[in-house]
């Protein structure tokens, strides 16, 4: 019998996957380059392995499967999709479609899509969240490409996604690259809202003086309430664990220099070639590069000293640094869906914010109980910024106290808090009618006479030394 | 007689050049499209008319050349180089030299370069800095292409440059890119050193309720000290000058939305593919895109209401404002020096450092009393960051605490200062040897098995929960 759909590479994420389709019913051919992984991988399928089809050919894979056929790709990003396309395409049909469901740049899903579309040919590209955990037991899920090729497998991919109330986390955000260009922004936020969680661990463990597992009760406790996520749920996890080998708390023996796959700078680059606000994921990209930085910031310590840290009144602090996760978070999606707005006019793409937020109500890493009431203020159109939603700006108003707190704080500490800090001057910066660029069109009219439009009447206008600009 | 060389494109920035050029004792030809540009610049040339030759065609153009021929272009970046170059070099002979001196992207003045060279032909990108009126009277010049190509017209562009006690401002940075590469980078520091201030005026106006006339003063004051640079003399003009309509200050009657022309962006685009920090740059071209913003400012204000601002204790206040200035500027330096170091090593160029902060003390737009101290610290070979070396730690050491106090007198006070928060985080970051990347690390591996190192073994570890893995 053929299979409903097929799945190509079988790295961490294309088993995990694999797994979830013929979980959920799906009869599914899988193949990969390396013959040992596709036969280990069906011989560890257990009771699932009757829904598996391993192939040891491509040939043979393509012939596995029901048409019109619909192939997954889970393979590296970059040249070995294009590769696996070009290897594909001549077994195939027009009308069979091929999924990229790896973490792509979406431009250059935009290329294939164009490329495809060109040659009549069906493309889909894919952003799929949740890590491992998230791919086997239920991934968000969002597409870009043909509406109709969506169609056809949005059963599958709606089965195979995570839940929300019982609604699926699939969702076709528009053509070509939009389904991978909304997976870009939900890294990057997923970068911002991990870093401001860390600045916040970094007040209570060296402003503080906290222990790990004093932290992991902190942040138990907000998990309980309006800052209830995943993210904020792992840190509790992470911070109570202790580590099997030294007996400490795990937090304490892993080295502070992050790693990072590219998808938080790629957002921040798109944000900037946009002319988007994106400052706290610039700042959470900028803070992982500095923590690889090591042996500099160790000389750095050797020369000035430690910082002060230590913040001796207390009182009110864990509050503070709540409320101030709380309207960083605000100010940090603010950005993200404003990316997405500008990012959608763009390209064309019509993106549906609010289906977005509904998207990442769960089986993604930044899952969180705000994304619900997100997906509800984003519905309302006209909407320019998600802060100005009543239910945000609510919530900004009683929060940003507590952020300006734990910023002055920080800042007067030397604990290090940039993402903290670009949300509080995103959130000021949005609030001000009259703010200080005057001074910089001053300056840029003086040194080259760029011109400065002025607040009592329409045009182009030079201060008065424009007429001793005799060249 | 031949012309010594020739500039196309008699743009503002081109006819600035020309007229340089023919003052320092060379005949120059020059060549426009439309070709009354090129007759009103003759006509207007006056004393120095006998060493301009106008030119109607661009094969008189290329006639009136003493060879081998020497071509500045000074046309708009992008395209319309392309079309001059492949306009230009079927006249030519290929040890002819063009030299492009517009504000290209160094990526295609690498390309232009290794097309140039494998037609065996002189290509020769160039930055100038300095506006019109650098151009006009001394800019500073950031050459790059071929060191053959650069000496053979070196004693033109150094005698048009702008001179340090005598030194000109005109230095060869390396193969291809690197001459944009660093005014690129220049632009950048620009960006960030003008928001700095921009930021501080906020405060001044907005926190301690100070006219224009006496913020200038304030300036004018810091201009006599360590602060002493272009940008700081011109914000103290800018804040005096009285607009001659309405005789208000004129800052205060300029529209607060600013414009760019993108370099900024693309310096912060570049660290960002670079993996290098460049927060306070980041930062300033935020600002920048968010002054933009204007109508979504007044719906901010109107939901919000205004931000707080005044600050009651403003003892000391201006002191700390300057002292954040000269901390703040020093960490935004140190980001743009170590752009351009990993730059250096990614593109091969061998950038002088030392050089570079040399070319910029006169000439443009960022010259500054403390360049010269730069170009001193930055000689010392084995600097892994411009806030370690003696001279500059010993400045951060005494102004950080100015930095800190601003920072949360803003934060507190409703006034955005997006840059001077970078800049101190950076620092803060930098002289911090234990920071909180762990928690990135642990969440990573829950999340995604990334994996993580320790601070007590080498090699990649897993957190316990790594055995519950299963898919």
């Amino acid at each position: 019998m053929s299979s409903d759909i097929g799945l190509l590479g079988l790295g961490t994420m294309g088993r995990a996957l694999a797994l979830n389709i013929a979980e959920k019913g799906y009869g599914i051919a899988v193949f990969n380059r390396t013959r040992e992984v596709t036969e280990h991988f069906a011989a560890e399928a257990g009771e699932l392995a009757p829904r598996i089809t391993p192939c040891e050919t491509l040939e043979g894979f393509v012939a596995a499967l029901a048409r019109p056929r619909a192939i997954i790709l889970m393979v590296p990003a970059g040249r070995p999709v294009d590769e696996m396309i070009a290897a594909l395409r001549p077994l195939l049909a027009p009308e069979d479609l091929i999924i990229d469901a790896g973490n792509a740049d979406f431009r250059e899903t935009r290329r294939r899509s164009a490329e495809a579309a060109e040659k009549g040919e069906l493309f889909l590209g894919m952003g799929v969240s949740g890590g491992e955990e998230g791919a086997r037991h239920g991934p968000s899920i969002m597409g870009g490409g043909p509406r109709e090729a969506w169609d056809r497998v949005a059963p599958i991919l709606e089965a195979i996604a995570a839940k929300h109330e019982g609604e699926p986390c699939a969702t076709w955000m528009g053509e070509d690259g939009a389904g991978h260009f909304v997976k870009t922004v939900h890294n990057g936020i997923e970068y911002a809202d991990m870093q401001m969680i860390a600045e916040v661990y970094g007040v209570l463990r060296d402003g503080m003086g906290m222990e790990a597992t004093e932290i992991a009760d902190v942040f138990d406790r907000w998990n309980e309430g309006p800052l209830r996520s995943y993210l904020i749920e792992i840190s509790g996890i992470v911070a109570r664990t202790i580590d099997p080998e030294t007996h400490q708390p795990l937090l304490d023996v892993i080295l502070d220099t992050a790693g990072q796959k590219g998808t938080g700078r790629w957002t921040a680059i798109e944000a900037l070639m946009l002319g988007a606000p994106a400052s706290a994921i610039e700042a959470a990209v900028g803070a992982r590069n500095l923590s690889a930085r090591l042996d500099e910031r160790k000389s750095g310590e050797a020369i000035f000293g430690p910082a002060p840290r230590g913040i001796a009144e207390t009182g009110g602090l864990i509050d503070e640094l709540g409320q101030a996760l709380l309207a960083g978070k605000i100010a940090c999606y603010a950005q993200g869906f404003g990316l997405l707005a500008d990012a959608s006019r763009e390209f064309g793409w019509n993106l549906p914010l609010d289906a977005i937020a509904k998207v990442w109500r769960e089986g993604c890493i930044i899952r969180s109980a705000m994304l619900d009431d997100m997906a509800q203020a984003l519905a309302v159109s006209g909407l320019t910024n998600l802060m100005f939603a009543p239910s945000f700006a609510s919530r900004m108003a009683e929060n940003h106290g507590g952020l300006r707190a734990v910023v002055a704080r920080a800042a007067l500490s030397g604990i290090a808090a940039p993402a903290l800090g670009a949300a509080l001057a995103y959130f000021d910066t949005m609030r001000t009618a009259r703010g200080t660029a005057n001074l910089l069109q001053g300056q840029r009219d003086f040194f080259g006479l760029h011109g400065f439009a002025r607040l009592d009447r329409a045009g182009t206008h030079h201060g008065p030394w424009a007429d001793s600009f005799q060249l």
